[in-house]
């Protein structure tokens, strides 16, 4: 396998059943991918989040350029060799974080510089830096530049940033090049403005890149308005390729988009929430904070193949999370992302089965009985 | 097996191989305890605590009885069952933390009461409340309460904690009676006064408790004080008994100490290190937060069974800590441990086969040696 491939092998409504192939192994779609920001996938080791069943990660290209530095990354082997991760790693291109935490950014037409929000030090990332940034990691799937903005916004500043976008993905793909084994995915941006999206996604198209990404969602807007975006931009984006819906989401933000036909996932919400006391669940989200769990000796999911899950009271867990301990970061984290890595396990087959729709109700409903249902199984 | 039993097997010098046997397993000695403070082992699942060939665990018994409180743990089922460490556990008094953490100490001949650190709550520990704790918790192995001073200190004023001290043991082992799987030990006071101390072991020897601890050491004074003390008191101490160097200390220290013939040992050191980005190692400590790591592709301890010696680059390693990274402090506590207890292990052959002379000097030569050894390795 030398080649970057795509092939979908069932569908279920607009939902996909999908295998990407690359050299450093298959990437399993519906696919939820680990935020691994600084070379680590926090209060985690990687050989967890691989028997999770993750089959590949993200990088967080900001942080990785600012420390340990993408030259020396590339001295020491290479994000893989560094982080011990051999499978597929996707990076972005950093400008997210470059809106989110540099300060004193100056954009303009060539690229954007900043202060890194560590050291204060100036730094710079155009569209052809940010492609030699992720090859230096030696990234897999790497992610065109875009200029992410704020919203609300109006109309004139979003299609701005989304044409500057569209350029700087051409100057992207030019910097990529060709590379058989590897991918540069374009982004699809346009905020809220739909006609935007349409026009970005099919002068993304007409690039022919090896997937593409939804990007610029999941920035506060009501659920609603993330799905009617995708439900408008999806049909335009190609059937061949991937797509991947950048930085997304909760476990039903992750299901509706899989039914409006997203392949691909990240988002820090199952790492960071479990770093904050909070636990997702078969059953709904548990805040092990809460004085209730204080006395509780029932686990989080008493049919879990996850340990964390599994043989740790809540009380224990309430006790680690009151004492800020790291073994609650620890077991809440790997309880989260082994959920997640579950549900996508579980879309996956549903689809297979054609039988998506139905796991999707049968999901919801167990998120909503709560803990009610959770004392049914005890009794 | 339900009595507390000690036997020693072997001897090299005042060196000694022996074993503790008790209801929840046995404890091979020379035995190094790591520190569980909160009902945790910072950083670390205790099944790896356990795979590294920990025996037995110590618990605070002054944060446990602060949060989560003795009683919900004994509601809970116990230490044990709350911590998912079915093995031996060894439980502190809470005097050594009321000293040290404390605020607003009043100690009176009944007891001490003071102000938690975590709320400003009030509380009392006297000697028959402590062991009351300890056994809600299930403690295996338990403290007497002392009064544990800081040195320097006049000699009134360190014979008068130490008799304070002896008068507590005996409400302690009052207050423990008669549990024939569990032991009490008692705990030899007297500063750096050496007829203060040697009085104080001889009236607790007295008192035929199964287990002797020298307290009230390794608070700043230099190694030398420390070991002349043991020297003088450790010939006073029954030769039947199990004894234990309370918060010692340093790999040296351990291996100084079975020297002279201590058994038992716990200390922060490795775990609180090990958050702080240093290394011990047979190569001596390494600070992975300094520069020179930046770029070092090769591991802490290429010949090490701990993944976290043999298989992470420094300069990983180095990457973590200084991004302060929950997996620096999940690494480097790892190597820790791993490296205490191969130390604690290789004691306890050497002294089985009459070589424990031959292994601290080798070990000595090891750690002197640092990176210079490390190099001919790699060659």
């Amino acid at each position: 396998m030398t080649e970057f491939q795509f092939n979908v092998s069932a569908t279920d409504g607009l939902a996909r059943r999908g295998t990407i192939r690359m050299p450093r192994g298959e990437i399993r779609t519906p696919a939820f991918m680990p935020v691994g920001t600084a070379a680590t996938v926090k209060a985690m080791y990687l050989d967890q989040v691989r028997d999770l069943g993750s089959d590949i990660i993200l990088g967080n290209t900001y942080h990785l350029m600012l420390r340990p530095g993408a030259e020396r990354v590339a001295r020491l082997g290479g994000l893989h060799e560094f982080a011990r991760w051999p499978y597929p790693i996707l990076t972005d291109s950093g400008g997210f974080q470059v809106m989110s935490l540099a300060s004193l950014r100056k954009m303009s037409e060539e690229g954007v510089t900043f202060r890194s929000h560590v050291d204060g030090s100036v730094h710079e990332l155009t569209p052809e830096r940010s492609i030699e940034i992720q090859g230096l990691l030696d990234s897999d799937i790497q992610m065109q530049l875009d200029e992410c903005i704020r919203l609300p916004a109006e109309r004139p500043e979003v299609e701005r940033a989304m044409e500057l976008s569209l350029r700087w993905a051409e100057r992207c793909a030019i910097a990529f090049g060709n590379q058989p084994g590897k991918a540069m995915f374009g982004i699809v941006q346009g905020g809220d403005v739909v006609d935007l999206r349409v026009r970005s996604a099919e002068r993304l198209r007409a690039m022919e890149l090896k997937g593409y990404a939804v990007g610029g969602l999941a920035v506060g807007e009501p659920q609603e308005v993330m799905l009617r975006i995708l439900e408008e931009t999806v049909p335009v984006m190609p059937v061949e390729k991937p797509r991947y819906l950048m930085g997304v989401g909760t476990p039903d933000d992750l299901l509706q988009s899989i039914a409006r036909g997203i392949d691909m996932f990240d988002c820090v919400m199952p790492t960071r929430a479990g770093r904050h006391g909070l636990a997702f669940t078969r059953h709904g989200r548990i805040n092990l904070r809460n004085a209730r769990h204080a006395e509780d000796a029932t686990p989080l999911d008493e049919h879990s193949d996850c340990p964390a899950s599994r043989d740790y009271a809540r009380a224990y867990l309430h006790h680690l999370v009151r004492t800020e301990e790291t073994l609650g970061a620890m077991l809440l984290t790997w309880n989260n992302l082994a959920y997640y890595q579950t549900l996508m396990a579980g879309a996956r087959q549903a689809i297979e089965t054609e039988r998506f729709g139905d796991f999707v109700a049968e999901t919801t409903e167990g998120w909503a009985k709560g803990e009610e249902a959770r004392g049914a199984f005890r009794r």
